[in-house]
């Protein structure tokens, strides 16, 4: 049965207010769908009641799907005693973030019902800045001691396995908990049972500290294609891991918010669906002034060549043409960079090389484009004027182009994030630089 | 060691010529860092060299990791013994990818050096469509038949873990072949020996079929969380898996290309870095051309209004902060709706509450940007021209918001891709509304 199927017999076993439907249904659900449905329920009591529906384990996995307001809302209602019991079922990760965005109420009843090591653990997750690999890493990973025979390692991961977020990654640790190596599961269930671990783990073990960026955790673990990525805390010390998981989850968001900065949005307090209106107009009002103001040159730009344009009036036709392609030949460029920077693909080293190109495929399309601007133009407004457009559209293609590639690799250098270099703002730098260049030119060629 | 450090090592190994530290270098590096080093070596013999330097199992992973070109070229260079057991130990998705860009003539000579379950399997592979599940899916799945006890179960895993790509999740199949259900090496190594599969494992699999995209098999191994997912043929029967690795590539190739998509950038042959300029031209140029003849349309209304212009030249000063703020805000909302659609966090039934929120977005970003250039506009040209620039205003980013948002839902609910509502898409709409808008308005308000 699809998720549909499924929302929509639990919705009737609701409905009949069947009971024992409710909670076979409610079993067949899988987390994520079961969050889904809780979430789009609205109505509060339903969803305590669907959710206490299930056993506690599927219940931790479930709230864990759960966006984090919903959590804390829900978590607000629920007695402190079944809500400490759900906290200590879920993984220390999902855990701190709840945490993080209780009320100081809910958090204080809430921590003297968890044990001592949940509580010590609450603290130290807590402690990490939002966006490093501290503050999104589980401390639940799976590490055995170094000296161990295989079967020993197995039977300690057997052991520990029920509260790991993963034991297919068991960390070698030596007894002052440094890293000293990692090994599979796949390795350790194939090997002699009486070898040991120590000459079979790998000893290169790419590893991240808790300062690290989240976004590269994510890329660290997409380019070595790792189930985990063990954290280090400053003295070197194995102190949590980041799962696969959470980091698809880091880089589909990274993704999106390197996309909106394209479009100058900020960051807003929710997924684009549950944003509010104001969350909205505060992500979008600040850049939409600053350029009114930025383009304000451009205005002073026309304006400057006033006499030109009462002299050959025809010229405005051609005027939105020629700064639209300079906008969008350097949006293009622009967006090439910033992805090329995001993903690893370019670097700043590169830039000799990528110079050369980009001046290269920026002149063709500079020439493929005066020339279609030139046939346009011998119709419209005779050869002279025809002349000075196609010279500009060259001209402003490649400057265009030339800035939405040079700015991205600026902003790199100067340690600001590429994606600033924003479509919007390229196009206002091209649009600046098209009216310059047109209407001097044609003051130039053709006279006032 | 960090990456840098053990490259160094083997770069200064290489120089001089010491065979031993080469092959203890090589063994220490990382398959990915491997095959970075490889790709970046640009020396044909010695590519070759550090590639043979490698055990067989190791060779495969990092020729894996090669990116397709590299793989085609040094193909081709190897002798057909060597490339049949190279090709032989890598997985099967990753054979099938490099198969698909073979020479004729290597791959002929290749393909009869297989054994007659890869040659199968290969053509298998090779019969579905680029971009679904088929194309990226792997057949080195691990199943396990029904009826089995877990004792049972482990030992069919071990004794097949060699050539699967993952072991973690084993997938319980009939006689027929037909998915019943999944079970983690997890739930297994902790379940009693003697129990059966059939009762522990979790029936209610998530799983996608041949033809689904690769994008929406992305998007559900990410929303569950999931570390395979199972492919199933048109008979439902299991024919491959698609791991979390895999998925996380096609996540990040699917954010590059619809951000390339947003600035009317189209498919490259390679990546960035890696693309001709001839490439990169053909990208780029067909849509510039297409915007350019689209501008006309502004130019055109532009020289509608020569008459007015003319008589308030005073209004055109305004006109680029105009027109630039509509395309600003249309380009917000596309790329804000773009990838809320693309990510699965907004869908097409969700159109009244967003049209709904982005009216009172808009209309407020639009108050503020009227009243931002009120004040400009009064200093600059008086009262009248000013009123008639802030009344405008309001109407455009209303008008450009609209657009933004619009034309992404319109698109996906005619099955188009969203991402083809690219930002100078709709900038250029915007420009033409907005020049009408300014000119017809200052036309009945001024007069000519």
């Amino acid at each position: 049965m699809t998720f549909e199927d499924l929302a929509r017999a639990l919705e009737a076993a609701i409905a009949r207010d069947d009971r024992d439907a409710i909670a076979q249904r409610v079993a067949e659900l899988n987390p994520a769908d079961m969050a889904d449905f809780i979430e789009n329920v609205r109505q509060p009591e339903l969803e305590i009641e669907l959710l206490m529906a299930l056993p506690l384990e599927r219940r931790a996995d479930t709230f864990g799907y759960l966006p984090l307001p919903v959590q804390q809302q829900l978590a607000s209602r629920l007695p402190p005693a079944v809500l400490a019991e759900l906290v200590t079922a879920m993984p220390a990760d999902e855990r701190a973030d709840l945490f993080n965005v209780l009320d100081e109420g809910v958090r204080r009843l809430l921590f003297t019902r968890l044990a001592r090591e949940e509580r010590e653990d609450l603290r130290r997750l807590a402690s990490y800045e939002e966006g490093t690999a501290g503050a999104v890493m589980t401390s639940d990973y799976a590490a055995v001691p170094n000296g161990l025979t295989v079967a020993e390692a197995l039977e300690t991961l057997r052991l520990t396995a029920p509260d790991k977020e993963t034991i297919y990654q068991a960390f070698v640790v030596d007894k002052d908990h440094r890293l000293k190596g990692v090994i599979s599961l796949r390795e350790l269930i194939l090997a002699v049972p009486s070898s040991r671990v120590d000459d079979l783990m790998e000893r290169e073990v790419v590893s991240a500290d808790v300062s690290t960026s989240q976004e590269e955790v994510a890329r660290l673990i997409s380019r070595y294609d790792l189930l985990a990525l063990p954290i280090l805390n400053s003295g070197g010390k194995l102190v949590g891991i980041v799962t696969y998981d959470d980091a698809m989850d880091v880089a589909e968001a990274e993704a999106t918010e390197d996309m909106h900065k394209g479009a100058t949005v900020g960051k807003l307090d929710a997924s684009f669906r549950e944003a509010s209106p104001l969350s909205l107009y505060r992500s979008r009002v600040h850049w939409l002034v600053v350029l009114v103001f930025a383009n304000i040159f451009t205005g002073a730009g026309i304006a400057f060549f006033e006499q030109t344009i009462s002299a050959h009036i025809a010229l405005l036709f051609f005027m939105p043409l020629l700064v639209a392609s300079a906008g969008n030949a350097g949006a293009q460029s622009a967006t090439l960079m910033v992805r090329g920077l995001a993903t690893g693909d370019v670097s700043a080293r590169d830039w000799a090389k990528l110079l050369g190109r980009e001046i290269l495929v920026a002149g063709a399309l500079g020439l493929t484009m005066a020339a279609a601007v030139m046939v346009v133009g011998v119709f419209r407004a005779g050869p002279e004027i025809a002349a000075v457009v196609a010279l500009t559209m060259m001209l402003v293609v490649m400057i265009g182009s030339l800035i939405g590639m040079g700015l991205p690799f600026l902003l790199d250098k100067l340690k600001f994030d590429p994606a600033t270099a924003s479509t919007p703002l390229i196009t206002t730098l091209a649009d600046v630089s098209g009216v310059l260049i047109y209407f001097g030119l044609a003051t130039v060629l053709l006279g006032i």
